[in-house]
């Protein structure tokens, strides 16, 4: 099996190595990481060499592999070493529902074979990690299909953080609905939100739209409200890292603000996410984990001192937009509208049946 | 005439020489940059070694002094020089309010006694001058007095960007709040927005808060929303860069927002600000000038590039918040509460008879 050539794809498969796009030294160096181990991997999404709920997905399928890959034994101790290997892969971030999805995927696939060869397994893992990747392109290609029916020529949209090519296996959630658009030749432009702290906005979304020569405008987080009391923004589409049963969803820091920001000015704001972002198991938003990272995040910036010496900071890394705030969740079956608990329900139980 | 000692004074008089506290180089360095010249004070305020409107407005009436001391001539010409200062130094920034009404006070000052002496008029702006910064001194403790009346024991407040001794000839105005209620000896603790794009609130807020020892934390301005909807904030206090005369209140970029986001969340929002803020001409927001700023503060943080090269930006310095999200302004003469256009009438009556 062969992974496809698509925009901005922060990552692929090639002789028994994964390579991952160094996205924190993005836009200004374009660097590949190699990684030959599952703790290579681990370590790659713990400190956000590769980052998007989507993409994290598909790097966990091609870790649980490496993980595995050199096991020598027993048919019952690869099962053991297999499950191991995903408890550590699932612990390097808490909060994108998509990296537990791709483990369980291939686990759930492994477990009904478990008396074949362990080489065997091994070839079967790698092909199913490699089916993730190729629906999380087919997905992302969906997505920006249904979103781009949802704003009119000359729309200014404004998007949070990152849900492009570089937060998948190429094209995007978010950013596929403004591949989509430019695809069918329909006019628009973007604001961009920078992004604070780790400026994904600023650093892999303009150079997305860049490359892609969409008409598009940086700003900082703070700037939107002012650009919405303008009447300067039409719609607002972003990403997300897991969404609750009810559509309560868990995306970057400052989606909630930029939410509640749109509700007051009457702007629609929409989410676009594979169906894998749903967690069957969280109920409502209180259900998700929220990650917070290291306090130097926000006290330097590529490698410059900000703030005082051991300022005290406070750095969750993702916010939880309650349901009432979002006009519709963007997936690969269609726009989702309230009421999401039963919307969300129906292509929920599609998902359990693959 | 001697200025006096305030904690965080970002600028002193001595020997014909203003010098200023640049604060581009905080909280790293302490670095203090003499101005013997009206064009060297311009420069100041224009390239932000000085900021903050209360302090633009006392750099500004030494300015004056400083661009006419070695004047030779006859009284017309000195009055013509004058007035020429006056318009060059207003033109160094558009918004704050304070910087319009000290060159004002001065200009009135001089034109009561136009047959004196050149020297003896040279004499009397210098002493004007001082008594700008010596009634901004006393003004800014009326206001800390008034607003720490505004909040309980064990109080979160979050404040944007630095209104604090920095911004002020020192002591600040919404800092003032923060210092008043530390004398008071009032348990209470700030959450401190970093405010992009020039950070004066991870820079100068944090950095005056720390060496105060107020309990303080340092979050990205995206964060603010989060906080409020896990109710961890009492109340917002911000200062003001220019009021219209209903209330609307100009402030740097990310005000808006905040205050809509607060709004939300029924929390309340005070603006503290010297009356010298209230613009008598402007009857609303729409009548405030909103400057715009280099695409490079955006870009790039410290001389490091964020963004794509040319990226375009959009990096408007200000916004104005609309009364009706304002709870109360805090001035020297009192907290003022809606109808506002009637509470600052009152105060705005006072200020004219100065």
């Amino acid at each position: 099996m062969k992974t496809p050539k698509v925009p901005f794809a922060p990552l692929y498969f090639k002789n028994e190595t994964l390579y991952l796009l160094d996205q924190r030294k993005l836009p200004t160096r374009e660097v590949w990481v190699p990684c030959r181990t599952s703790v290579a991997v681990w370590r790659a999404i713990r400190t956000m060499v590769v980052r998007g709920a989507p993409a994290i997905g598909v790097t966990a399928g091609y870790g649980l592999y490496l993980g595995v890959r050199k096991f020598r034994g027993t048919p019952a101790g690869f099962q053991k070493k297999l499950f191991a290997e995903a408890r550590y892969l699932d612990s390097s971030r808490p909060t994108a529902r998509n990296l537990a999805y791709a483990l369980e995927r291939i686990l759930n696939k492994v477990s009904l074979h478990q008396a074949k060869h362990v080489e065997h397994l091994k070839k079967m893992i790698l092909e199913e990690a490699v089916r993730i990747h190729l629906d999380d392109v087919l997905i992302c290609r969906r997505i920006g299909r249904f979103g781009a029916g949802l704003f009119k020529r000359g729309s200014r949209i404004l998007t949070h953080c990152n849900a492009g090519g570089l937060a998948t296996s190429g094209y995007g959630t978010a950013l596929a609905v403004f591949y989509a658009l430019k695809e069918k030749r329909i006019p628009f432009s973007v604001y961009v939100d920078e992004t604070r702290p780790l400026l994904q906005g600023a650093r892999l979304t303009a150079w997305e739209l860049m490359k892609s020569k969409i008409p598009c405008t940086l700003i900082c987080d703070n700037m939107a409200a002012s650009l919405m009391r303008a009447g300067k923004i039409d719609g607002v589409v972003v990403g997300a890292d897991r969404i609750a049963m009810n559509g309560d969803t868990a995306n970057k820091i400052g989606t909630y603000g930029v939410a509640v920001l749109a509700h007051h000015h009457g702007i629609p704001l929409y989410i676009a996410a594979p169906s894998t972002t749903f967690d069957l198991k969280a109920k409502t938003g209180k259900d998700i984990p929220i990650e917070e990272r290291p306090s130097h995040e926000i006290s330097h910036v590529q490698g410059k001192q900000l703030a005082p010496t051991n300022m005290k900071t406070f750095n969750p890394s993702f916010d939880v937009t309650p349901h009432a705030l979002i006009r519709g969740i963007v997936t690969e079956a269609g726009v989702l509208k309230a009421p999401f608990n039963r919307s969300i329900r129906k292509v929920a139980v599609l998902l359990k049946g693959k």
